[in-house]
């Protein structure tokens, strides 16, 4: 991870020499990862990678109860330790000094509570964002990267075969998940990269609803929407399944969101618009009849976050290009009724294809008797 | 939940009205669900409760995908839901108008990008901090409050003790974890309320370290850490065991910690400064001279979220009063050795009295052999 970190922070602090910052400061925990290595969800707690350009200085700011882990796995060398007692931006202060009048800054992830604390220690001072280009950054993942993602894609799937072999009628989403998150810890995984989303019958109209004590019925649509994150990286898959055997009505829901995902899927190469992706699967189910029942954008990035750039809606006018990661997840979505989600991920490679990592079947499987 | 939802709003909007804000934006995913009923994750999604003063008018803005789950939980009538495609703030801008002069935010949430995005609609804005109201707000938990975070003590006390009797010397701690968050859901929790620790041998020495490929061997400290999260609401227990027998030095600090977590929650009492609380547990572990191996805040505020206020450190002087909840949770952590955490949960009853909700044992128990 080292090397890679180094190469990332070379790339950054080029561009914050363009911008001409004094400091820059990097908060979002997964970034802090990204460029050096080390790990942690500090909660409330202060943790930042700083930049200080004037002195050519770097510093990890954790806290006290994260020294020993960051020590093991930073790159960097410079370790501020901040106990729960002092401010931190105090000590941020004491490292760095006077001087910042530009800083580079997450806007995104910086609060306005934050903002008045460096103004108290810093003094009044201007800001660029550097989120967008940490973004583009992590956006183009490396095929080591995508070698990580598609590792977290493998137990997932083993996970979701596995897991549909415990299916039985009269069991509650509750339960299914209880399975499916041991078998994730189980084959591997640091634990779900989301919570879990274990939908039966109407329930699965609900595109990010909980699971619950309703019990999974035959006749329903069952849909499990779910991933586990594994040395940092994240895998996202949804899948759905109907208990026993479907309807007509259902059968056709079903095909019609298959078709959709592939459509979407395979539109996926570089050059074209990002919103022709959506476009693409959401044509599908519009002709299909179905149109108002999808209301929501076709996918999104998939990295270290579960979440990430780019998003893939109709109004995504950049570009498709290598090194993308994302998720194509048109649903339909009938409430009081139920609902289909068929979700693949996909990597354009180093040629501009698309590459779908995801392999667990998408042709209806009837479960659970 | 509605009632309640009705009387925090009606708390928070006289509030409002001290503070003669034009508009409250409540951004908070729990904050929002505090006041409304309706919890959702909305991850990148803007979701928001906003309080329109001049108008008397309150709305709910939430993702088009959540729309159903929100006109069934929530106790607000005017639900606005926002599809993935349009810009977010251009629809508030649409609902709420003109005139906003001065805003009421909670500055920790508010990130300078939707400032930004506020300041294109609706122009150059004022603002004041609503969000230690609200925290304050949140502090202060009813009876009924305190039930449910018993419940969910109650529940991972459960799979605590299910839980250790599985350990086996040569499993990993990640298979361990697989098993008791598998007891989590079994027994009824929506999930864990934060990534579950669990620990061994030197390990333990790292008070945010996650369980990992090492195994669980005769002689090591084993360190559980771990809460679920029931209707919305939080536990946070934590037990330090031993592998087979302890040696002298082991029983040394065990006891030592076991004596801070004692003292800490014999001190708290509404009408003593908080940081009394924090400073009666490490006095225990200073005086017996490992100090310099308790290097965080004794506790933190356990409610719908699993950290919240009050922070329990020694510098906090806020005073004690009735309606807190929180963690009491000393450690001592040797690296390179181990550590060992015992962590209650303290409610300050209605009378002002400390009153422990956590009843697993806190005497040394030898495991796995």
């Amino acid at each position: 991870m080292n090397e890679h970190s180094q190469n990332r922070l070379a790339s950054l602090t080029n561009y914050l020499e363009t911008l001409q910052v004094d400091l820059a400061i990097i908060k979002d925990p997964k970034n802090v990862f990204y460029y050096t290595g080390f790990y942690s969800d500090p909660h409330e707690r202060f943790m930042a990678l700083v930049i200080d350009l004037k002195k050519q200085s770097r510093y990890l700011f954790v806290p006290s109860l994260d020294l020993e882990m960051a020590e093991r796995d930073s790159c960097i060398q410079k370790i501020v330790p901040i106990s729960d007692e002092v401010n931190s931006y105090q000590v941020l202060k004491d490292a760095i000094g006077d001087g910042i009048t530009m800083l580079g800054l997450e806007t995104k992830v910086i609060s306005l509570f934050q903002q008045e604390q460096l103004n108290e220690f810093f003094g009044q001072f201007s800001y660029q964002n550097i989120g967008e280009f940490i973004s583009s950054q992590r956006m183009k993942k490396s095929q080591e990267e995508c070698n990580k993602v598609q590792h977290a894609i493998h137990i997932i799937e083993k996970v979701m075969a596995e897991g549909i072999k415990k299916v039985k009628e009269g069991m509650t989403e509750q339960e299914l998940t209880a399975e499916l998150e041991y078998l994730m810890r189980k084959f591997g995984a640091e634990g779900p990269s989301f919570s879990s989303i274990v939908l039966s019958g109407a329930n699965a109209a609900l595109p990010h609803g909980q699971p619950g004590s309703k019990t999974i019925n035959r006749g329903d649509f069952l849909l499990i929407d779910m991933g586990v994150i594994v040395n940092g990286y994240c895998s996202d898959i949804t899948r759905t399944f109907v208990i026993g055997e479907e309807t007509a009505k259902q059968r056709e829901i079903y095909n019609t969101v298959r078709h959709s995902t592939q459509a979407g899927v395979e539109a996926a190469k570089a050059g074209i618009p990002i919103g022709q992706i959506d476009i693409a699967a959401r044509n599908v189910i519009k002709d299909a009849g179905y149109g108002q029942y999808f209301n929501n954008r076709v996918g999104h990035g998939l990295g270290m976050d579960v979440h990430e750039e780019p998003s893939i809606h109709e109004n995504n006018h950049a570009l498709v290009e290598s090194g993308l990661l994302f998720t194509v997840e048109p649903g339909i979505y009938i409430p009081g009724y139920g609902g289909v989600r068929i979700e693949e991920n996909v990597y354009i490679d180093e040629n501009g294809k698309g590459k779908v990592l995801t392999s667990f079947p998408t042709e209806l499987m009837r479960i659970g008797y």
